[in-house]
């Protein structure tokens, strides 16, 4: 296909993805705007999307939290928090169980951050004993990372049960959930969470061009000088929203307008709970079907969350994921390839603007596309 | 004026700033569709980008150079450079005459990198001669850096001048064109370039977003190891293109499909040249009417860029810059702050998708206002 011939006729395909996901067309259409990045409407767009997400997460003034928004992608967010809040001397437990626990483990090395890494297989939750375990024998430990949804597999993780083990050790908690934040309820205080990394372009269905990091607003201005880069200082960032309401650096404006939009259909649908609900009768159609078809879902229940499913391929021979991608995508429904090594999985993302309607949509061209590949499952 | 507010409904205020920019209607519309990051469709438009910005700087394959695109502003890309490039031992000069390659020092500094800040005057352009000297002073120095067109002032800077003595010595030479890429001829021959950072979101008139770095791709390759950082290591950057033709963490999909748009304009424009020419007229236009106005022009015409002019306020005691912002912004215009300290001044720009008659509409607004002001200049 010709990139010249990238905008379809009728309408985008649905993305069943860990994301950039789908949108309404209201939040892209928030995009037909150029904001002067310096000027006062925009600081008021940037201010009212910080409060508004503060309250989404249940803080602000009186819990003593800021939310600075940091251009990039998510893993910037998560960088950021580590290149500002460890100090030179400190050192960083990470909990580790797919793709993103093993990206913050390269950040740190990259940082050159001393750090120690806490493994689980792939299909098994972070295990807050171990924790335990750890933070008695590794004294030199100041904090303790964890992601919330592993999207490498779609496995939750006990960030309340690993919290309370980092509170009673008295570290830091930083907590990735750029998958969950908006759509599974985060209890900040029962779970001691110090600083929470979320991106605009997941479950709060904004576009891509940024991410957020929630934290105390002592504890971050106390990172001043800890600080190893310029770009991703979030103490900087934040006394350069307090300074003047505006961003050090040039803003993705357009993608903080679409979230303005975004922030306003979340309260609109009926926050958190609402978000929650749907995203889990996604999943809960999603998988029901697929089962019917034949497919094995690769996590336990009890640790799968509503974000993103992996399941095993079929064991068929005459299946390649290639072609099952390309017939889904021909049919408008873009799927998401595995990500572990051990197993021969696929991903299907349930967030995003789609519906259970888009979601029987998808099972129905599953089912059609298994029937001209001739597959038996 | 409420957030809620911020729609308008004639048409947006127009950004007499150094970006983001006003841009065409097409290119924000380009933003009406969701792509899949993974996608084989959204990578095809990546490559045709990036085909089509190495075109634009007249580099490709053959002169053995590639262009990587990075998530966040373009200071992001200006750290990325220097936390993939320069080596553990490494030592930068930088070339300041204002407030970004005081940036540049700063990064340099958080990084814990050694450098050197050659200055000048905010109104005086860098001095090739004085490079000369401090190069033979200072063997540990690997890596010379510039700003083309500062912005604080809006000063060019002799970068052909700055890279011939940068190779007669043997170093590296890193060119920050942020301002300056697609609308000032720049010969990479000639001056010796081996790493030039801009951004989507200046005088190619795309939206904010993601920067890009040109560089050997040899060179880029040997870094390898250097990095400090995995969200800015450009390296792995490069390295994650190749292999599968994608970002190694979320782009901002809309942004870059807004650039390839962008960049379909700029050739129908007729390319640098044609891009320049209007720019220059944008600049003459202003100049004369600003003048007859009885504004005076800090720099001397010599130094001056056509992308951005900094105006000394009048002398009448009755200005305040505030309120001159303020009526303009009513009028639909909106005119940037000074930034530097031993002179009041403010700024005007002349790029984005504005033409001459856009200026006499400003230059019609500022009489205006000065009469609203009763301002002798």
């Amino acid at each position: 296909m010709k990139p010249e011939s990238f905008l379809p006729a009728a309408r985008d395909k649905l993305l069943f993805t860990p994301g950039p996901l789908t949108t309404s067309l209201s939040v892209k259409q928030a995009m037909l705007h150029d904001a002067g990045s310096w000027h006062f409407e925009f600081n008021a767009v940037v201010r009212q999307v910080r409060e508004q997400l503060l309250a989404v997460a249940g803080l602000g003034s009186q819990t003593g939290h800021e939310v600075i928004l940091l251009q990039g992608s998510g893993t910037f967010g998560v960088e950021a928090v580590f290149a500002t809040c460890v100090p030179a001397q400190g050192k960083v437990a990470v909990l580790a169980n797919g793709a993103y626990g093993e990206g913050m483990v390269q950040i740190l090395r990259l940082a050159r951050i001393e750090h120690v890494a806490l493994r689980t297989p792939e299909h098994a939750p972070n295990d807050p004993a171990a924790l335990d375990r750890l933070l008695v024998e590794e004294r030199a430990v100041t904090h303790v990372a964890a992601v919330h949804c592993e999207t490498t597999t779609g496995i939750l993780n006990p960030i309340t049960a690993l919290g309370e083990v980092v509170r009673r050790h008295e570290r830091s908690f930083i907590v990735d959930a750029m998958s969950t934040f908006g759509a599974v309820p985060i209890d900040f205080a029962a779970a001691g969470i110090d600083f929470l990394i979320s991106s605009a372009n997941k479950c709060l269905e904004g576009v891509p061009g940024f991410c957020f990091v929630f934290a105390r607003r002592d504890v971050l201005l106390a990172c001043e000088g800890n600080a190893r880069s310029l770009s991703l200082d979030l103490a900087g960032q934040l006394k350069g929203f307090e300074k003047n309401g505006q961003f050090r650096f040039t803003p993705p404006t357009h993608a903080i307008l679409a979230f303005a939009q975004a922030l306003k259909e979340f309260e609109q649908e009926g926050g958190v709970e609402a978000r929650a609900a749907r995203y889990r009768r996604n999943h809960t159609v999603l998988i029901e079907g697929m089962k019917a078809l034949g497919f094995e879902v690769f996590l336990d229940p009890g640790v799968q969350s509503y974000i993103i499913t992996s399941f095993h391929h079929p064991k068929d021979s005459g299946f390649t994921f290639e072609e099952f991608y390309q017939r889904l995508s021909d049919k408008g429904f873009i799927i998401y390839p595995g990500k572990i090594s051990h197993a021969n999985l696929f991903r299907i993302g349930t967030i995003g603007r789609i519906f259970e309607t888009d979601v029987r949509a998808l099972l129905a061209a599953v089912s059609e596309t298994m029937k001209e590949m001739r597959l038996v499952t």
